[in-house]
């Protein structure tokens, strides 16, 4: 394809998504086909010749577009959000026009740079502590996900529990990770890829009302743990978890931490981003402690999947945990010490130039943009908890700190089961549901930036209906 | 930003993609400029208000274009390539634009399935072996990297070894992972993420002429260490090794491995692509025994970074290594054992669709049309060998099956880092070095879509002169 061929297709692209933006909000939510519907429409074999960009474009709209969750929808409450934005797609699509693989700063030494000052500002903009500052031994790297956040910390926790042998050695198998029993499931998958298995995962309960870990129960693990000759190597604290956006307790988590020379980890995927805003900044207090820290900009920062910012106070010992140098990747930036070469940051060895979708959205918005949007969400969801408060039919099932609501019928699971998939069957909206205390319970997540008042009085007008019937 | 704002800027963008592409032969192809230079340029705080995609533009061919390692540029001959095209810049787009988050097949169903029959249709051009179709108990998925598809085949041998222990009890490190000397960082990476250590890693001799790991050596390095009640998990075959694309014999390492029942991963990550062509495809002799393969179109099938593709044979176990269900995910569709859930094939949550790029790459060239790309690489690299072989000063150090050409000026290695260092100074071209039998030796990759006869003359032109400079 010449450029000029891509001009002229890059044109009619951008007219896609922006008519898909334009019309997103008149499609139901979730497909409403059957699995392998989409699959059964494609024909099995590739074409042998090539064929024009307007064919495809043709088939995304009759194929794949009515098989999508519409994830920009603004009646999409599911999960957390994974929002987009304009501009976080015009840094995408220079990233894709530029191909640039940043593995190394050599590969790509504005790929390196760029992300190495966005981490920093993403850092002031959230005011974390200077550790993390890119200025000092510490520092930030874009990961694809809060995941693989939770991933390296695990592997540095191990390397420093070790003292040294880990990498060489292999794993220890009386090392311990401590999560509380409202930690993302990532922390088991961690722990499971690292080799210590979920045997190795201690989950620490958490305080009945506030569903945050309770720290005498953590200093109770580990002491008992340290007793029987097994070695505690890594807390993951949550600020926002996932079901109900608790926040583990940092300032009393992080002394124990201290005292018991365990790496501390926090994971605020998507609560992190509510930090921008100075009166939301309570989830980090404590933060000072944490060896590392993540949060998902692709989730409530208006920036596309997949961009989860990672930051460490130690970077010195990232790069030992996870170095490689073979020769044919040796060159005479790596060797002068000045640069910092990401591959050692994370797991892949290739990487994009990720950090465009964020100076894009950093700068379309500025800082006072990104504050309004968190504003917005959180003064949603407050307005849908008013909702559900004020009938008596329902209950609240958490506080919300953020912009996800929790909430059920009164009584037995089955309604809310039905309640869920009646409300979910409109197509007019999309929740998901998770278990507050053993208990169906439906979660309302706002974030997508389309998403306005209307849309949240209309999810309560359905679940209201909807729960007339539920019964 | 509205989606009218987006349509204006978004047209903007595209005009600088294909004007980077029209001029990008122009520039130097790699950055002249000394570390820091790009983030000296920046700001240290983000802004507090938004700019408008003018500014971001202006900056971004002030502050970063002049600061990039220029991948798609034709005289970048460094590593392997990492080629991107115009449908595969058309198909992210889409991606972005949409922002769906295909973690499970309910969140985005015709992510899911796009994904699969794409994998397919790879699969069918590359004429890979039946097991790996998703008719069967087989099926593929794009990973991010090779890198990670190597780790992912490590877990899952592990798993497999752990006769199903592994997930709760962890890794045992009398497990072994088998590679060639040759074989990517990336093995030895995988092993220790997962636990193994670097010890855990046996790296297998090579024939000094082919540079292919030798079947008789693997096989006494698994029957001694059986012998020591060591426990051997996996072998990584490599299908075109990073240094000089050596291939491993697989028709011998399988037997091996099928008599030990040691999992066998092959990673072809480079040299994959070549067998869309009938006459390319003598390195997947033997590809009947693998338990996975993959390869990464992101390197030479004109689809841009980030997308390997990976397939195995036995779907069930993978998917038992890896899963997690934490009650947030549980869905109808899941439970129905209807659908993939492709969360359950990687290391990472969430997921980008991805397999857009490779639709709109497959139908705009075609298997014809990405056949001809593959045949002019291998042809530019032979008509670049042919220069080096007819001139006494220099040496073949390897074959060139595909389109990588290893040389070196004959005699002591510093005259061979001079002229590397000289030929890349000129900004005209880009290499990289590897060692062979111990001894530096210079890589030519060919691979980027640009790049001509003219290019590669130029190239060696420029060799050709610095070689009489640099003794
Ligand atoms: C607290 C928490 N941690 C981690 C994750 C995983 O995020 P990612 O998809 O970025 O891996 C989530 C996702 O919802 C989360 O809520
Ligand atoms: C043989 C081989 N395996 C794996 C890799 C790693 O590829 P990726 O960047 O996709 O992880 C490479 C990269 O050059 C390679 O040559």
């Amino acid at each position: 394809m010449t450029p000029e061929e891509f001009r002229q297709a890059g044109y009619a692209v951008v007219d896609w998504i922006a008519d898909y933006w334009a019309t997103v909000a008149e499609r139901p939510v979730t497909s409403q086909g059957r699995p392998d519907a989409v699959a059964a429409g494609l024909p099995t074999d590739p074409p042998a010749e090539g064929e024009p960009v307007e064919s495809v474009l043709a088939d995304l709209d009759k194929l794949v577009a009515p098989g999508l969750t519409h994830w920009q929808h603004p009646g999409f409450f599911g999960y957390f959000p994974a929002n987009t934005s304009g501009p976080s797609v015009l840094g995408d699509m220079v990233s894709a026009g530029l191909g640039v693989q940043g593995m190394l700063w050599a590969t790509g030494p504005a790929c390196t740079e760029l992300e190495t000052v966005m981490l920093d500002w993403l850092a002031q903009a959230l005011d974390l502590p200077a550790r993390f500052r890119s200025t000092g031994p510490g520092g930030g790297v874009i990961q694809d996900s809060a995941s693989s956040a939770t991933l390296v910390a695990t592997l540095v926790a191990l390397h420093r529990a070790g003292g040294g042998r880990w990498r060489e050695a292999g794993v220890d198998r009386r090392y311990r990770v401590y999560a509380s029993t409202e930690a993302h499931s990532s922390v088991e998958k961690a722990a499971r890829i690292a080799g210590l298995g979920a045997d190795g995962v201690r989950l620490i309960e958490v305080d009945p009302v506030t569903r945050a870990m309770s720290p005498a129960a953590l200093r109770a693990a580990i002491e008992a743990d340290r007793a029987a000759g097994v070695v505690p190597a890594l807390v993951v604290a949550t600020v926002g978890t996932t079901s109900t956006t608790a926040i583990d307790p940092l300032p009393q988590i992080g002394p124990i931490c201290a005292e018991h020379r365990v790496f501390l980890h926090v994971d605020a995927a998507y609560a992190g981003a509510a930090a921008i805003c100075p009166e939301l900044r309570f989830g980090h207090a404590g933060l000072e402690y944490a060896d590392s820290y993540c949060f998902d900009p692709h989730k409530w920062l208006l920036t596309g999947f997949d961009c989860d910012a990672f930051w460490v106070a130690d970077a010195g010992e990232l790069v030992q945990a996870l170095t490689v140098l073979p020769e044919y990747l040796r060159n005479a930036a790596t060797e002068s010490g000045a640069v910092i070469d990401y591959r050692d940051w994370q797991v892949p060895l290739g990487r994009r130039f990720r950090a465009l979708k964020l100076w894009f959205v950093l700068r379309w918005y500025g800082v006072d943009g990104l504050r309004e949007h968190i504003r917005r969400g959180v003064a949603l969801a407050a307005r849908f908890a008013d909702r559900v408060r004020a009938d008596d039919r329902f209950e609240l099932m958490a506080p919300h700190p953020y912009s996800l609501v929790c909430f059920r019928l009164r009584g037995p699971d089955g309604p809310n089961e039905r309640l869920l998939a009646a409300v979910n069957g409109t197509g007019r909206v999309y929740l998901t549901h998770t278990r507050v205390a053993g208990r169906h319970t439906l979660r309302l997540a706002v974030g997508a930036p389309q998403t306005t008042e209307a849309h949240v009085d209309e999810a309560w007008e359905l679940i209201s209906q909807a729960a007339a019937l539920a019964d």
